[in-house]
């Protein structure tokens, strides 16, 4: 197989922002044709931050590439009708529509499954009646902020990462893929809703994290950056350089006592406290405790040696580093999963391939978009449109003109 | 379709912690058949926190509901046998595995490729080479935890939600169901590598961040709780009830200003410092001012009016709920994606169901597994094998005795 399995599987995306977009670029990758439809001049998400220095979408342009982009004025019947077309053109590879749009009852899954009655049609939702919601609005409803930070805060401290979104999007590009199986072997089409909402609930739920305060009564505690359950914690090294390191499993508690020397000290504080620390929930406990003893070994050392001695004893280790060392370690070659691209606006930027690796290969990351630039091709291919047509479309400015 | 679309297909699962058994567990929500195989006893996470009172873990049996549990002595050569011949047992609905082993020469691509060529083999790992590596390590080597938190911080903060382990797990589902689209197309199996590293570096750069950086030079400053590049802050209540609320678009800005009574505020504040708040990236580098504008009004009112207002208003806003406020929810009815259920050992849980919903119907959770539980009944099924050869298999303990 080649990095591109799903090669001659089309889909049309009608969605904005994270979560549709990512489900689309999941498939994309994976050698789909993904059809984005915005209306002309771009979506509420077109300019999204951040921007180059031109105005240019760093965030639209990532989250876009690898799909043909395609413009159309969908105020007008006309441009209604070339969408719905689109949607529910015939053919098993055909017929698949990732969108997160409310209240437009022409694109309702009645009105366009009575023109394919087998259609795959995935919806994003905000809440599962369709309320908008957003990934830091619903993370803030699950109680994730709440447990984030320093075990001394009291204010909620929010994610930076849209990790609902990004779940909600990989979510979306494994139901179109369940949808089309199943209609593969059955015939039958599919209306799937997906709340943002939900992803979050179920999210925390599927942790055990809603057992455990339905359980105990009350909220867990925050912890700062101890790990919950097991030990794991930042230290800074002597040169002022962090590392995250954990102890899961008893092999990789057994490494870190070794390599910081602490395996007698550990063995009399277990005699004096009448504990197991080969146990996760011991190590959990005295995690304070834990850390205390390990923190002056990180500190009487600079992060290379910690890094050189953590690795050849195996530790479980992370080192915190900045976007900016992100940036240039691939620079001077490192993670393959990234690349180098260019914005159409000429602006380097860094961009991702898909992290799944099929036999070994990396697929390309595909190409950044530009808005509206596949508009005729795709009529052409996929309505089999001609010139002439394309050209009157245009003209009554139902698409764009070519440029 | 009902909620089962992948009612028929059968897949084997060797894999420890959130991300595989997660890309597992949404497979098996939407119909397949997964066996979960552990090593007698269970594996590293079978005890992991949060537990019960008797010690049975609500995240295992979170993460491993609705799949079936097998339990065989892998360290014995006829186990490994046993494990070679469900993974690559002959039929188009099976063979596929989904593991995160390392080191296992017995169970290499390779060796097991040699028993069935077109074997659907996706493994997870922690970095691409195959050193270990988990959400929290690679969490802080993507950068996020330094952005995080207050602005007046330095300290990184790491993110309590396992996102990365989420986002790789349901990348796993994706990865399968695409190999199994091409398998059906073209015959040909895949042997699909993921790492965890990964999943990190390409979900910042997708958010066009490391673009960002790269072009400035300098890493994104922190935030605190403001959301980037767009207006979304929290407030306060007059009852201490916070909430998150966010302006993305144009219709969401207005209709904040408007049931805050600020219109005319920020339209002369416009003139006055010559922005146009109609722009995400002016309501963002003003963020603090709007902030300090807004904040009065959410002082003076308690949380029920706050609500009332927002929510007739169709301002885009959640409140931050504990983890005991949503559990009350479930008890009360709201949330249905979450599932009343009881654990092996009698203790009352929360489970979730698939938050996909197909033609309108929500799943059903699927019950908790216990350790072993079904080893009989799938060795049977899936390798054919009668009592007797099973009585053997659980007298040389190779597999548990029967209970």
């Amino acid at each position: 197989m080649t990095a591109r399995p799903l090669a001659g599987l089309h889909v049309i995306e009608c969605a904005s922002f994270v979560a549709g977009p990512n489900g689309g670029l999941t498939l994309a990758q994976l050698g789909a044709d993904v059809v984005r439809i915005d209306p002309l001049g771009g979506g509420s998400d077109h300019r999204r931050w951040p921007v180059a220095a031109s105005g240019e979408s760093y965030y639209w342009t990532s989250l876009n590439k690898a799909k043909r982009s395609i413009a159309i004025d969908m105020r007008s019947v006309p441009g209604r009708e070339l969408v719905r077309a689109l949607i529910t053109a015939p053919g098993p590879d055909r017929g698949i529509l990732i969108d997160n749009v409310v209240g437009r009852s022409w694109m309702s899954h009645a009105a366009l499954a009575a023109d394919r009655s087998d259609l795959i049609h995935l919806r994003v939702q905000g809440y599962p009646d369709g309320r908008p919601a957003v990934d830091y609005t619903v993370n803030a409803e699950v109680g994730i902020p709440q447990l984030t930070g320093s075990a001394a805060g009291v204010a909620p401290v929010n994610h930076v990462l849209p990790a609902w979104d990004l779940v909600t999007g990989l979510t979306v590009s494994t139901a179109v893929l369940a949808a089309l199986d199943h209609r593969n072997r059955t015939g039958a089409g599919a209306f799937v809703e997906l709340a943002l909402a939900d992803v979050a609930l179920a999210g925390v739920a599927n942790l055990g994290w809603l057992s455990e305060v339905a359980d105990r009564g009350t909220e867990r505690p925050r912890h700062g950056n101890h790990l919950y359950g097991s030990f794991g914690v930042d230290f800074a090294c002597r040169d002022g350089q962090q590392v995250m390191v954990v102890a899961l499993t008893e092999p990789q508690w057994r490494a870190l006592r070794e390599v910081t020397g602490t395996t007698a000290v550990f063995a009399a504080l277990e005699a004096a406290l009448d504990a197991d620390l080969t146990q996760e929930a011991d190590r959990y406990r005295l995690r304070e405790t834990i850390a205390a003893i390990l923190r002056p070994w990180f500190a009487a050392r600079d992060f290379a040696v910690v890094s050189t001695e953590l690795e050849g004893a195996r530790v479980l280790w992370g080192r915190y580093t900045g976007m900016k060392d992100v940036v240039e370690a691939q620079r001077a070659g490192a993670h393959p999963v990234l690349a180098a691209t260019t914005l159409h606006d000429g602006t380097a930027a860094i961009t991702a391939r898909s992290p799944v690796r099929w036999n070994g290969e990396y697929g390309e990351p595909g190409a950044p978009p530009l808005l509206g630039q596949d508009t005729a091709v795709v009529l052409a291919d996929l309505l089999g449109l001609d010139d002439a047509e394309i050209g009157r479309l245009a003209a009554a400015g139902v698409i764009a003109a070519p440029s």
